[in-house]
């Protein structure tokens, strides 16, 4: 299809299958050669398109927990494939959300030195975002995501279909994702996408645009920065706050909807540091606050919220590394601070404001 | 000094600095942002040149045993580096043999999607052969060497001052190495070799050109195919038989000394099988044997290396992949061969003649 995208990447390029009709023919995947990992809630939801799968004994199904994308968990899984006799030139196939891709890509960087990996992503978030990219990241017992690698797949098949069984959360989780790409883009994207966001719940088509837009954009990143050294650190919009309020509140509130609240935190804190007008903060916030819904008002201490941020992989104790929107186009922008006392009272204003 | 190596990878060059003097300056690679990984046994017995480094709160001993280069055992050193707040911008340094080296490399790998780590390679099989090439390899329980990753360190320090520490089979483990790379090098280089080869022991500047000469050639090799798709593969040459016979004797055969058999091996499956000369086989066994010493005569039964040939991670059950000297040059090469009754009797006379 014309749709497809083709993704560079250091270890060759990996195309990007728009295939509406995959739901039909998943059997496909599941060759001899194939260890297909599938998120359990997807093979109870689409137990008959996968029967095959199914009954192969190569597949194994898990839970789609931040336990499970645990070293201690994944350990177990390599074992399970270890015992299934699987070989260099064998390939995994991840059906899931990005648990199930973080889980499956770690193992297909590490397993026999590198096998290959096929995705099929069944949540919006996966589909708009992290199915490109070639990053996983995996838990340390309760510590998030201090493991990872960069390994992308060999293929990436998407089909809307699976979209049909998502959780209200989950379709407001990924389009946080959506918006934090536009936002990136530019202004006009984003005021573009503020427009058709009361349908973008209920129509497919308009939804399937996007979610070909928001891969397109991420494309020009990933390709010109895959491992993160540079330009591609402004994916991180939303995200250091977002990773902040998930670990603050237990993870009750979804990933791509903390983004969306980080979103709002960093644009709220960048207009009371004096970076960005309060014109832009409030052409910005309507979206934001809408796609939050109801956990906008989940409450979050600062000191939790400001002990995250410490913790995050990029800080030190004393130096923050933020991604606010900046200047008169509210370009995202990496943005060195200290962790001080001002910067404290910006993050209080900033959870007040959310639920005002 | 102009003996210095850069060799290329995929992550950057990376330099090999033979320094001589290093033993008495080791306390400049501790600084605060590093975390060394020391073999017990050389803080024992290196413990006034590792002061510094011991006294540092961040510097982890670890016994270099199989058991602890199994991926159940890294994640308890992760935990111990996530406790000692390991950040992005860390250096991981390794003080020890392949063991050290492949734990550290495979956390630095996969720590924090990537950290530098540094190689202060203290074995002679780790400075002629193995601190160049990228590659950890850890064990899952006992399944040796079923994960792994390209990760080169970012410099590698090596100092010959450390081997006069080695007991002899480690020093017989190490030339077996220097015996395989030269002979991957061509027939003159391994004849020149075999003619110093009285002298290695008791001569250190002539075991130190050695050295620097194997990685040369090495070099050469992994420059052109750091990731073993193609013409590295002949570094395999006496490892799949090796593999084999470490396997079937529990780790009591040193890994270079069982490389060194498994070399010997495939010369005499080679010649049995037509395609190598009686004259290169005899011009090649005196060193082979020499060097195996007494460990030439531990029995090995041929059903166990049979069955651990078909497990290595390159093989499937009824075709092997094996590296053979072969024609006029006895040109390492790669080839693949039916796992079939002939070549168990071939593989039985092989192991015979390991014992006459």
């Amino acid at each position: 299809m014309s749709d497809d995208l083709l993704v560079q990447s250091h270890t060759g390029p990996y195309r990007v299958i728009f295939d509406e009709g995959l739901l039909g023919a998943l059997g496909r995947v599941a060759t001899a050669e194939c260890h297909v990992l599938v998120d359990a809630n997807i093979a109870r939801l689409y137990a008959e398109p996968l029967r095959d799968i199914l009954a192969n004994p190569q597949t194994l199904q898990i839970e789609a927990t931040e336990e499970n994308k645990s070293i201690e968990r994944i350990v177990d899984v390599i074992r399970l494939l270890v015992d299934n006799r699987i070989r260099r030139h064998h390939t995994l196939v991840a059906i899931g959300g990005g648990v199930i891709q973080d889980i499956t890509c770690f193992i297909a960087s590490t397993l026999l030195r590198g096998v290959n990996w096929r995705f099929i992503p069944t949540t919006l978030l996966a589909q708009a975002d992290s199915c490109i990219g070639s990053k996983s990241s995996v838990n340390l017992g309760s510590t998030k995501n201090i493991l990872g690698t960069f390994h992308p797949p060999c293929e990436v098949h998407l089909c809307t279909g699976f979209l049909d069984t998502l959780e209200e959360k989950d379709v407001r989780s990924g389009i946080g994702e959506i918006i934090k790409v536009h936002a990136i883009d530019s202004a006009n994207s984003y005021d573009r996408l503020a427009s058709d966001f009361g349908r973008m719940a209920t129509d497919r088509e308009l939804l399937r645009t996007y979610i070909h837009g928001a891969l397109r954009i991420k494309q020009r990143f990933i390709e010109a920065d895959e491992f993160d050294r540079g330009i591609r650190n402004v994916f991180n919009y939303g995200h250091s706050f977002g990773h902040a309020i998930e670990s603050a509140t237990d993870f009750a509130v979804p990933h791509g909807v903390a983004v969306t609240m980080g979103m709002e935190i960093a644009n709220r804190v960048s207009t009371l540091r004096g970076t960005l007008s309060e014109a832009n903060y409030r052409r910005m916030r309507p979206m934001l606050i809408e796609n939050c819904g109801a956990f906008a008002l989940t409450p979050v201490a600062v000191d939790s919220l400001l002990a995250a941020l410490a913790k995050d992989k990029k800080n030190t104790t004393d130096r923050l590394v933020v991604i606010l929107p900046v200047g008169d186009h509210a370009a995202i922008t990496r943005v060195e601070i200290a962790n001080d006392a001002a910067f404290r009272q910006q993050c209080e204003a900033a959870l007040a404001g959310l639920r005002v």
